[in-house]
């Protein structure tokens, strides 16, 4: 029987499929939603599909995304030099970022140390990352990496190649989540929530 | 504070989160993955997205999605046309196709009525599938539209719009889906399927 798809239908769907967490159930569904759709929505998410790449870089100092190179964190010289952030992902800047708590600078590892998954130091910006605490004399590393695995894998791994640095290394708490459910927490969570329990 | 996210990102979460059942979270979490990967990924995203838009059309028979109009099965002589299957949607069609058992021809509405939507029979090919059903001499017609208030309310404007008329109406039939567990069906499935039983 012949193939009752039209092929750039399918060759959209294959697209989509391949992002990370669309099934091809859902990579359907978006695909005949943007055949039905007027013509400028679907242009517009393919123009501004090439748009990002086009314009946008990593920052060749912190490596967050940025249009300008530096970026603009790294340009303020308002935002202190001593206290650095670590995160793994460009989107924690901006959750970071919201929370208007952090006036230092940040550095955008891209990824975590996984095994699993071949993903090793050398992988990672750490190597940069080292060069800059020396260069701007960190006085605090914020390692802010997940709290999974991988994450505290990363941040145990920054900890022993800054041994004998006078940087200080600091984690972000973990406990209950705002707003959450004591009955749902995890184990692991509920058993940190207790650890790190302070005086009322 | 200025905005961290450069615009071109800002541009391509909003673009995605316009798609159905993608919120903000989705919307970047696929940016940011795309901002990751080798360029030709993205383009390729971006081209399919763009080519499908420019190389498909709707068919001028059966208004299925089709590179060539008529589509394959308009033109297949091999298709009854005694037979005719409306859906709603051109992944109904698929869908059917995939089950191998209907060698008639379809109609895609490209909808259901829907007063909440404000979509009226009007915003459907309905005039065009009578003109069909009568052009075609159709004897028998399976209204194959979801099994929802919409699909059925659709049915059902149909068989009044088809009244006096010689085609035998059918419609898909309702009861457990296979592999379902009737702990679980929904009242009305499982009333129907009670309604539909058959000789064992």
């Amino acid at each position: 029987m012949k193939a009752s798809i039209p092929r750039p239908v399918e060759r959209l769907v294959e697209a989509f499929a391949r992002l990370p967490g669309i099934g091809t159930k859902t990579a359907s569904r978006l695909t005949y939603y943007l055949l039905r759709v007027p013509d400028e929505e679907s242009k517009e998410l393919a123009e501004a599909l090439l748009e990002m790449r086009a314009e946008t870089c990593f920052c060749s100092i912190c490596f967050n995304i940025t249009v300008d190179d530096p970026c603009w964190i790294c340009q303020d010289d308002r935002r202190e030099r001593r206290h650095m952030c670590v995160v793994e992902e460009p989107l924690d800047v901006v959750a970071i970022e919201r929370i208007q708590q952090f006036n230092g600078r940040y550095h955008v590892l891209h990824g975590a140390i996984n095994p699993v998954e071949g993903i090793g130091p050398e992988d990672l910006r750490i190597g940069e990352l080292i060069a800059r605490i020396e260069g701007d004399a960190v006085e605090e590393l914020i390692v802010a990496t997940n709290p999974t695995l991988e994450g505290e894998a990363t941040a145990m791994y920054l900890k022993r190649q800054l041994t004998g640095s006078p940087v200080k290394l600091t984690r972000l708490a973990r406990g209950l989540p705002s707003g959450g459910d004591l009955e749902y927490a995890d184990t692991t969570t509920l058993s940190q929530a207790f650890q790190g329990r302070s005086e009322l």
